[in-house]
Parts: structure tokens; sequence; C-alpha cells
């Protein structure tokens, strides 16, 4: 992501770059097989529940002009397109942000206004590719980057507890006189909605940590990991429908939707007058063009975290300019656009790394188990393993990545081995859980590919269909479902993990260490993560405040600009470099990412490779159960030990062992 | 505990054996100072709850004739009277258990049928004091206690679940004219009902924990671990009355009981007819009897498990001698006699042990801190320590009891700095949680005195003065405390651990050595635990099940006594002697537990007292956190290595360690 300012060369150089990863996007996705079903399934309730209530919330708002019908189809639409046509098959598109639902009226403009300003903004956005404008982009470091992230988190949780709240009063535009809202209906539908929804949450959440459930089957525990949201989903409407006898009809409170096929649904919606507009809104297009630029780029940066290991090349400039006719699209099929959506897009990326992680588990498992049976010699075990785990390895000019990865695991196995020695002789093996421990080992990489985005936006337009299903699940349902993505996406956010962090105990900050790549906690003192940490705090706080202002709410982006000269000219006086380099690695700050390397130059670290160099790289973060990722230190080996060939030796024991044990 | 036909042997040997302890009992408990309160508040709740729920229950099934006035005043009464004259002091005493729910009935006898039948009781109280009859108690072994254990959680669930589903119910007894029973006002109090239940039982089960959590000061969550279910029955009893406005004046429902200053209060209850008596009942006296005093050896038993480490000697002969004396004078006072209860009982002993464990803690850091300042050598600091260490052991006749203990302390420092060593150098020691360390390896102690039954049941009397201010409860929030206390006895069952172990996956089975004391998993084939499992599971089933026959139900616990002769005579033949020593070590099968050769002799074992020996006593279960009693294997040390010398000097640089770190 060098800062370039030619005309075009931006668009090129991304387009370039994935054109060459294109092909192998579709053949690695369908590779995984049915196992793609998992992250799909997760990433399409997290991105078409919000498209869902924000298409409800926008009908509320124009009085049925806009309904959930055209939030999805936007949706569906455009990340069809995107996943076919678009640079970064990770992010994922909707029209479902809670900023908007600040300013819906900004969005009901009339279509010849809406396709102007479609204009404006393609015309943005074709300027930003051209001038390589979104390479400031880079210059939005991960202070400004996590915190438009917990301010995400933070609009979610308000709808939901505003949703929950909601529940027990009368909803506007809905007949007082109902027999379900007088005050004895509406307190026990605000009830039963506190139960179905904190059901939802909690049940959600436990359910995601299924893998590490000691009870159960490992198949089972890996179906309710993977589908675990969904089917609780299905459950708690279930449980909705529980009581019976004289309910009145409306109790719970359910998705009220338009039917797609009644007459009428499709007249007029797109032709509106703009009457209760503000003056603020006089340019609504202009600054949603702005709102978009931001949010599109911002969530496909979350999605390309450094953590995440990338070996694929991103594409922003490219991105912003089909975006661009993505809108154009849209406005001229009079439908609300999409864009890229926080916290869908890191989702997803996570939930792919859960996915490769088990890919190569399983591949090497199974190679093992194969060579076992042809009663290959252990160097030809060891061989077929490092085969199979090269065969997984993403191909291209990647090639050299993936030979750190296998030295990598490799290491990393015979630091099993040999720290499995210390502890028990082999007639104890029994006590000792293998596979967790290959688990951590395994370095964190993603499955990158274009299915499972174009099958759920595939799933999202048939929701369009689904609607008389949709209509059965009920509005506090929704509301923890709210509560619960707020809730996934905090893990791995590192300003997240330093509020907690301020909140702990001093004996038991170590702890932190254990299960975030929290570095910046050994080497930065305490009192700067803090002054740091609540400066950020403040500045949320303050974002957070102006979504409160009723128009001028949709400006909070701009106050998230602000820390970009805030970053790069100010904070280098408070703080002192080095803290700010681990608290804060901007990259115009420090050497190039991890991800950038690959695609340039061989690090000189790799060729080498000592010993300790690799224990270094296992201090990379690794994923225990999908969707949240960890980071853990490197296993503590004193001496290093032990000549190569004892090390392959002791690696093929561990394997072996791994294998009679399963 | 010898088997002992020899009449009033039995009783004059327990009264002599606690007549030694008296004083200790005494000053032991005031030295323990405001600590105490944190025991005492838990199981005084843990106490006065159910027995004020069964009082409510009693007043509906008695038309107001018994009242909760009535139960918490005997549970009180006798419950003093234990305290101070008591054989065990552990053994807390009630008219609570849920089983009697069965057979209310029962209990609503005529004056002089009552006293009549507490004649008999105090009759065979008596004689089973004389003849030693309670050392039957000896032939009822493990799978006989933690069936019963079990059992009783199973009716407080029982009672739990059946509270939440009457709560949607008109209540019998009422007038179902009134405005809160209109059918949305019943809907909207059930569904109340679970946000209250559910909401006091997950946060009353996760401040529990509190001592385990990262976030707040080590104060903080001390106290809110120690205080934790009373602050939330507060809590919850606050958040009832959160919802203002048109709610009708019975919802949510709240106990129901009677102003004990209100005249006609104390009228005409203890003389009634016997109207509705079933043949069944016409000798109700001695079958509570049997009950009684099956259930207050049961309680006794099992609030002096083994692994508690009690150093005291029980007292079952003189205990049924006084709950004799005791039941008449119930009689006579024609207030329900009280015994004791079960799962209070062991709870309280939990309880004990956790501020045991706290005590020596902070009294060994104290200690140390000490003598760091008077600038003693080493040696004089593991000096005092080793005073310090001694003085916090009940001396009298168990001196060589607490030798031991000491000597294990000090192994297990040994141990656990040879093991800092082998993790980290020095330097990195801020990784590492000592004083967590140090709470894994001191041994299970139990603060045994009279002061916390003592307390508790002033306590409880004065709730019958307080009884305006606990009509303030919420039912539903009693129901989520009776899930509480169901859940609370489940941890240290070995039972209910063997049942969770079917359903562990086969490779996370080790896990369940790392938490309990469960050297069966090793020993003993998955198979034959399975088949043992699965037998004790369905006469639990059977025993459960007859608690549901309406007025036979009172005789479940013959079942329970069934199972002596069948564990004596039938079982041996089904499985391995081995196995079942493992599984279920039955006294008359084994070496005399722990708490008998210490006042009898001296354990050799001690006096050789070898290294690997007190790596075996470390095998004892350990206290985590209050209430939940956790087993731990010994820290993995392969080589027990060290001269005496450089021992003590690791264990020093520990101390050390320990008190900078703090």
């Amino acid at each position: 992501m060098e800062e370039t300012f030619v005309p075009f060369r931006g668009i090129k150089k991304d387009f370039e770059a994935r054109l060459k990863c294109y092909k192998q996007d579709w053949t690695g996705g369908f590779k995984a097989g049915i196992r793609i079903l998992a992250p799909t399934t997760y990433i399409f309730f997290a991105s078409a529940i919000p498209v869902i209530s924000f298409g409800e919330q926008l009908e509320r708002n124009t009085d049925g002009i806009l309904t959930a019908v055209q939030t999805l189809a936007s949706t569906a639409l455009c990340g069809i397109i995107h996943s076919l046509v678009g640079g970064q098959p990770l992010l994922i598109l909707g029209v479902a942000e809670p900023q908007f639902s600040c300013t819906p009226s900004c969005l009901i403009l009339p279509r010849i206004e809406l396709i102007w300003g479609m204009c404006v903004d393609i015309i943005l956005a074709v300027l930003a590719g051209h001038l390589g404008a979104c390479s400031i982009i880079n210059r939005f470091t991960r202070i400004a980057g996590e915190l438009f992230g917990l301010l995400i988190a933070m609009l979610f949780m308000q709808q939901a507890i505003k949703g929950l709240v909601d529940e027990f009063h009368i909803p506007e535009r809905e007949n007082p006189g109902l027999p379900q809202f007088v005050p004895s209906w509406r307190f026990a539908n605000g009830m039963f909605a506190i139960v179905l929804s904190f059901g939802l949450l909690l049940t959600a959440l436990k359910s995601r940590k299924a893998r590490s459930w000691r009870y159960g089957t490992g198949w089972l525990r890996g179906l309710i990991a993977d589908y675990g949201v969904p089917l609780m989903v299905l459950i708690w409407t279930g449980v909705s429908y529980i009581p019976a006898g004289n309910i009145p009809n409306g109790i719970p409170r359910r998705l009220f939707s338009p039917n797609p096929w009644s007459p009428g649904a499709y007249e007029n919606w797109t032709v509106i007058k703009c009457r209760s507009l503000h003056p603020w809104c006089f340019h609504p297009a202009t600054m949603i063009a702005v709102l978009y630029y931001f949010d599109h780029s911002v969530a496909s940066q979350l999605a390309q975290q450094k953590e995440f290991n990338l070996r694929k090349p991103p594409s922003f400039h490219y991105d912003l300019l089909l975006l661009g006719f993505l809108t154009l699209l849209c406005g001229l099929l009079g439908i609300p656009p999409a864009n890229g959506v926080i916290p869908q897009s890191p989702m997803h990326t996570k939930s792919l790394a859960t996915l490769k992680h088990q890919l190569l588990r399983n591949r090497l498992v199974a190679t093992a188990k194969h060579s076992m049976k042809d009663n290959s010699s252990l160097g030809q075990l060891y061989g077929n393993m490092q085969e199979a785990y090269q065969q997984m390895q993403t191909p291209l000019i990647y090639q050299q990545q993936s030979m750190r990865g296998l030295k990598e695991l490799k290491d990393s196995t015979i630091q099993l081995a040999s720290s499995l020695e210390d502890i028990d002789a082999p007639v104890d093996k029994a006590v000792f859980d293998i596979e967790k421990e290959i688990d951590d080992l395994l370095p964190v990489e993603v499955k990158e590919q274009r299915l499972s985005n174009l099958l759920q936006s595939i799933m999202v337009g048939g929701c369009v269909a689904a609607m008389p299903f949709l209509r059965k699940i009920p509005t506090s349902v929704l509301w923890g479902y709210f509560a619960f993505m707020a809730i996934e996406s905090l893990p791995g956010n590192q300003f997240w993990e330093r509020i907690l962090l301020l909140f702990t105990a001093p004996s038991r900050r170590y702890k932190v260490l254990d299960e975030y790549h929290a570095t910046f906690v050994e080497t930065v003192p305490f009192r700067t993560i803090a002054i740091f940490t609540l400066f950020q705090a403040a500045y949320l706080l303050v974002c957070f405040g102006i979504t409160w202002i009723p128009i001028a709410g949709v400006l909070f982006p701009l106050m998230i600009m602000l820390l970009v000269p805030v970053r790069q000219y100010i904070m280098p006086k408070l703080f002192k470099g080095v803290h700010l380099t681990d608290l804060d690695a901007a990259e115009y700050e420090e050497s190039p990412a991890l991800a950038y390397n690959t695609a340039t130059d061989v690090d000189p670290a790799m060729k080498t490779g000592s010993f300790a160099e690799s224990g270094e790289n296992l201090d990379e973060i690794i994923t225990r159960s999908r969707g949240e990722v960890k980071h853990t230190r490197s296993p503590k080996v004193k001496t290093p030990a032990g000549t190569p060939a004892s090390d392959s030796r002791e690696c093929i024991v561990l394997v072996i062992q791994l294998i009679i044990l399963r």
C-alpha cells in the first residue's frame, strides 16, 4: 500500500493483483466442500438479520415505501456482484449500518435526486480511485479502526436495548386500541421479550464456545459451534410459540414485513417527495458518499487486519470504483445502496480462519493416518505431511510464505513433542489433549475464497422469497441477536482489551498475555497504556454523543477522520514513539506488514530461520474456536536442544501418538 | 466409628471426645473475627429461605394453622440448642426438607398425637444411641450418601420448576377474581417470574466464582464471592420493584407470610383435628422418626466427608440422642421439629473450608512480611512461618495431624519453588500468579467451630421479627434460589461427576483428573464406571419416582436404606473388589479413614514421611472458591531432588517472591 498519486495506478495494480488469485478464489472455495456452509450460514445470519431489521425500521419511517424487501434485494444484488467481480471477497456488503438509523429521512429522496446523488458518488469514487485518495486509509491506524469498530458495536448494543425497551410500549404507527396494547399485555410482552432476547443472547454466546466443551462428541460440538447461532434463532422462535391459550395474536411481537407478492408492493416507492428534509439534507448524497467511502474502506481494512495473516492482496482502490458503479445501479433500480459493513466483514474473515484451521488439521491427521496404514517409514510420513501441508497453501506468488508456515508447523510440533517428554512418559499420554495442542500450535491462516460471500448473498436474496417464514421470528429475538453481534465483535479488538485491562487487578494483568497478543503489556508502562486508553475512550464517547444529535448525527465519521491528523501530528508529542508503535503501529512508522512482504520480498529472518526466530513466529495469533481469534505466547522452551534428526524424530513420535490416541 | 453394641458406649465416647474440643470450638470461632460472617450469612440464607418457603407451603396446606413463623422458630430454637450443646457443630438443623412437601398432612397432627409421636421418637433415638444402631451409618457408604444428596438436589430443583410453573397459574386458596389473576396479568407475572428467578440463579452462580474473576480488586472480588448470594437476593428483590405504573399490587407475587404480631396469630394452631389423615398416617410419628433418624445421620455424615480432612471427632450417637430431646421440646411447644438438613450441612462445611483456607494464607503472608521487616534470616523466616502455621492448627490430641499438615505445606511450597524455577527465571516472575499457586497448594482444612452455626441460628430466629421485610422478596426469587442450592450441591458429589463423565468425549476424560480427585478414572475401566453409574442412576430414578406417590412418598428413605444390604452383599458379586474400593470405598472394606487415625494412633506413613508420600498427600482435595471443593493431582515432579537445606532455601525464595509481588 505505497502512497501513490499517479492516476489509475492504484486501481490497475489492485485489479492485476486480484486477477492472479481469481481462479484460486473459486477452486479454493469449492475444495473446502460442504464445510464452507458453516461460515456461509454464520455470516448469512449476521448479514440478513440487521438488513431485515433495518428494512423494517425504514418501513416505519417511510410509511411503508421502503421495506425490508428493498434492503434485502440491494444487499443480495450488490453482494453477488461484489463476490463475482469485486476485489476483496472477504468484504461483506449490506444496507444495515446502525448509523443510518439516525438519519433514515436522508435516504428517502426523490428518484431523480437519488440518481443524481449516485452520480456524485460515482464521480467521487472514481476520483478517489484515480488520485489514490484511499491511500489515506494507510494513515487510518489501529486506534481509529478499532475505535470505529467499538462504536459500531455500541450502536448495535444501543439498538438492542432500545428495541427491548420499546417492547414495553405501543409501537408507533400501530392502532393503540388493539387488545395486545392494553397495559397488562404490554407488560407481558415486554417480559416475554426479555426472556427471548436474553435466551438467544446467552445460548448463542455459549454455543460459539461449543468446541471447547467437555461434553458430547467432537462431531456434535463442532456442529453446535458452526451452526449454533442459526439454530438458536430457530429454537427461540419455537419457544415464542409455546405460550398458547388466550394469548393475543400480537404477543410476542414479530417481524412486520411486507409480502413481496402482494399487489401494489412495488408501486410508487421510488418516486416520492422529500418533504421533511432538513437543510442538512439538501445535499445528502454528497454526505452519504463520504460516509460510504469511509465505511467501505474501514470495513475492508478491518476484514484484512494484520493478525489474519492474509496471503492475497487487498484491493481498496478497485473496490471503491466498483462501489461507485454498484451505487449507481441501485439508484437506477430505486433501491437503497449497499456498502461494506462492520462487524460482519471482520466476522467473515474470522470464521474463514477457523475453517482453514480445521481443514488444515484434518488434512494433516488424515495424511498421517494414511501413511501409517501403508507402513511408511517415519521419514516418509513426515514427507507426506510436509507435502499435504504445502498443498493446502495458497499457491501463486506466495510460495515463500507457505514454506515459512511449514517451518513453523514443524518447529511447533517439535516443541510440542519435547514438551510432551518433559511432562509425561508415553505411558501417561492419555492425559494429554493432543488435538487441542495441535489446535493451539497451528498458525492462523484464512480460507480466502469467493464462494462463501457469493452463497451468503444468494441466501440473502432468498430471504425475499422466504419472507413469510421470516415473519415468524419475534422481534425480541432480533434484539438479542443484535446484542450478540455487538459482543461477538469485541474479542480481538485491542482497544476493548485495553479497556478491560484497566479493570484488571494488577496481579492478574499477566493473564492478558496468555490470551491475547498483548506484547504492549510487557513493553509499555501501565500508566501510558491507561492514558492512551482513556484518551481513546473519551474520543469514542464524543463520537457516540454525536450520533445522538438528530440530523448531524450522520457526521460522526468526520470525527473519526479527524483522528488521522490527531494521530499523526498530536499524539507523537504526548506519547513516546516506541510506546505508540507498540500500542498503535502505524504502517508509515514501522516496517511493512507481513501481508505485504510476501508479495514483494522474502523476509531475511525466514531464510536464516533460527529456532528462536520461529519461536517468535509462534507468537502470532491462533484461532481456538470459530469466530474467536486468540493469541498465544510461544511454549516455554528454555533449551532449543536436539539435532535436526532427533527433532524430526520427536515430531514423528508425536504424530504417531496423535494418531493412536484418536 | 468402631461398630459397638455396648449400650451407651457410643454416646459416652462421642460426648467425651467432643467435650475435649468444646473450648476450642468457641475460641477458634472468635479468633476468626469478622470473617466468620461470610460463611454465617451464606449458610443463613441457605437455611432460612427454604424454611420460609416450606413454612409458606405448610400454611397453604394447613389453612394458615402452621406458618413460616413456626418453622422459623423451630429452626432457630433447635439450631441454637444444637450449636450450644450439640456434638457436631457443622451440622445445620432445619424444618425445610423438600421430601416433607410430599406429605405435609402427616405433620398436621393433634397436639396429643404429636407429643406421643415425639415420645416414640425420643425412645427410638435413645435406643439407637444405646444400641449403637447408628453404627449402621458406617455401612451406609458413598454410593448411598451421594445418591441421597443428588436426590435432595433433584427435589429442590423440582420445587424450583414447580414454583416457577405455578407463577403462571392462579394459586390455590386465592380469590380468582382479583385483577392480578386475569389471563394477561398471570402471563405477565409468569414471564416476570422467569426473568427474576433466572436472573437470581445466573448471577448467584457467577458471583460464587468471583474470586477467580480477572476484573476488580481482590478485596471486591472476595466480598462478592462471600456475600454475593445474599446481595443478589437483595438486588433482584429491588429489580422486582422497578416496573411501576399501572401494575397490580400482586405482581410479582411475593412471600405470603403472617405478621407474627397480629392478634390471634398464635391461637388454635397446635390443637387441631387430624381429619384428612390417610390410614398410612395413623402412626406417622414412627415413620417420621425413621426419616428423622436417617436424615439427621446422613446430613451429619455428608458434612463430615473424608475429603474435608476434619480434625475433630464426629458425634453420631450423642447428636441423635439430642435430636430426640429437641423433637420432644418442639412437640411440647407445638412447633414442627427440626432435624439435620441437606444440602445445607455440607454447604456449611465447604464454606468453612474456604474460611480456614483464607485465614491460613493471610496469616502465612503476614508472618512472612513481618519477618522481612525485622530483617530476619531466611531460617528465622521459615521458623516463624512454621510456628504461625502450627498456631493455626486445631490443638488438643490432634497434634500429630497438624505436624503432617505442616509437612505437606513445606513440601508443596518446595515443589512450587522448584516448578517455578523450571518455568521462568526470576525476571519473568511477574507472569506467575503466586497467590493462586499458594491457594492451590494449601491442603483442605475446615474452620471447625460453633460460632457460625450459633450466629446463623440466631439470625434465623431474627427472621420472625424481620417478617415484614421478608415479605418483600418475590416468590420467583425463591425458586431461583432453590435451583441455585440444587446446583451448588452438585460439585464434589462423585456420583454427579461420574454421570458427567458418561457424557464426556473420550479424548477429554483426562480433564476430570485435573479438576476432581477422580483416581477411579485411571484405575477402573470406563465400562465398569459406566455400569456402576447407570445402576446408581436407575436406583436414583426409582427413589425419585417413589417421592411422587401421594402418601407413600415419604417412604423413599427406606429405598435408600435398602442400598446398604445391596451394596454389602449383591454389588461385590457384580463388580471387582478393587473397582468397588475405588468407586465406593466402604469403611468396612478398607483401612480406617483419616479422621479416625489421628484420634487413635499416628499413621506410620507420617513418621517416615518420605517425599513421595507427601506428594501423595497433596492428592487431597483443595478448595479454590468458597463452596466449591476441588481436587487436584500433585504437581508433576519427576525427580524429588534437592537436599533438605536447598529445599527450604527454595521455599524461602518462593515466600519472598510471594511477598514482593503482592
